[in-house]
């Protein structure tokens, strides 16, 4: 993809999620994502043509950013597995602004996929595979003695992206501050490396 | 209230939740209710005049029904606490028709409370004492041994919500199996009780 094209999808993408953000998604077409993003509609209908599409393209660029967001604190020299873990469970919950948008767009993805296969089959897709990345990392933390040998890395992985989850929801929808919600996640995480068994 | 009152109320209840099931939420009229429970329009309207009053209405039916089935439990001799904050957690995970039918209600809710502050002020009321109850319950449990007198009631109930209200979303969008979910549950309940700090 060119340069030019990828900034048009950027535009078009902060568009979409500044209006998701603003009026929510039931609200939104195909038009005023155009008309925010200062392009044609045209433009708009080369990204996606239907509701559908268009949740699928903002879903996937939330998850890019997200991805970004991790793949930059990697950068910032060695990062213990442990520590990756914990960025990770953390994009999960809307500790700022822009996660806070990103998290209520995939709630709404969450919502309609009960109703659409097809949205359905790519969530489960994305879900599945931040499992196998949570899951590989816990090895490396064992390896590096960060976390007890005896814990079963896909178990343990599969209970700290259901708590990630859950305190995701319960921040969004204001039944916990981010800050209550990460010291729950940080103290789990404690208590599975102080375990003996 | 009349019994004749509850009978109807009942009646469309329970045609909401079948038409949600079937077609999703979106694409529920206060028309398509009054046909499928066979009762007239201003019936309806008696119960519900807008879409938002609807889901709170499907909402406060499905929080009954839950709170019947655990009350129905308790009723079967004497239930140590522990088990009684196993049987409400249980609940926020679909294990048969029924309760995913509810969960994907609650999902549609939490979605549209994100725009909608008079929903979200709901959501979170019935959440605070959800977790007020679970609370008392972990007390309770400490009180007679089960649970370790060391653990802070408040924490170890919000983490328990928050990590049965994550299952439950991963139980419905087919990412994990119900079996699986309620087996990370009990393991982290076992996990809890052996807690010596």
């Amino acid at each position: 993809m060119g340069a030019r094209h990828e900034e048009r999808r950027r535009q078009i993408a902060e568009a979409l999620l500044a209006i998701i953000d603003r009026h929510g998604l039931d609200a939104v077409s195909l038009r005023d994502v155009a008309a925010e993003a200062e392009v044609s509609l045209g433009a708009v209908q080369h990204y996606f043509r239907s509701k559908d599409e268009m949740l699928l393209f903002a879903l996937d660029y939330i998850s890019e950013r997200g991805t970004e967001r991790i793949q930059r604190n990697l950068g910032q020299g060695e990062r213990p597995p442990r520590a990756i873990v914990r960025d990770i469970l953390a994009e999960l919950v809307p500790a700022d602004d822009q996660r806070r948008a990103e998290l209520r767009i995939a709630t709404a993805f969450t919502a309609r996929s009960l109703v659409s296969p097809n949205l359905a089959d790519h969530l489960r897709t994305g879900y599945a595979a931040l499992h196998d990345v949570l899951a590989l990392l816990i090895r490396h933390a064992q390896d590096a003695g960060e976390m007890p040998a005896a814990l079963d890395p896909e178990r343990t992985a599969a209970t700290l992206f259901a708590l990630a989850e859950g305190l995701g929801t319960h921040v969004l929808i204001g039944h916990r501050d981010p800050q209550g919600a990460l010291a729950i996640l940080d103290e789990h995480l404690d208590r599975l490396a102080a375990t003996a068994r």
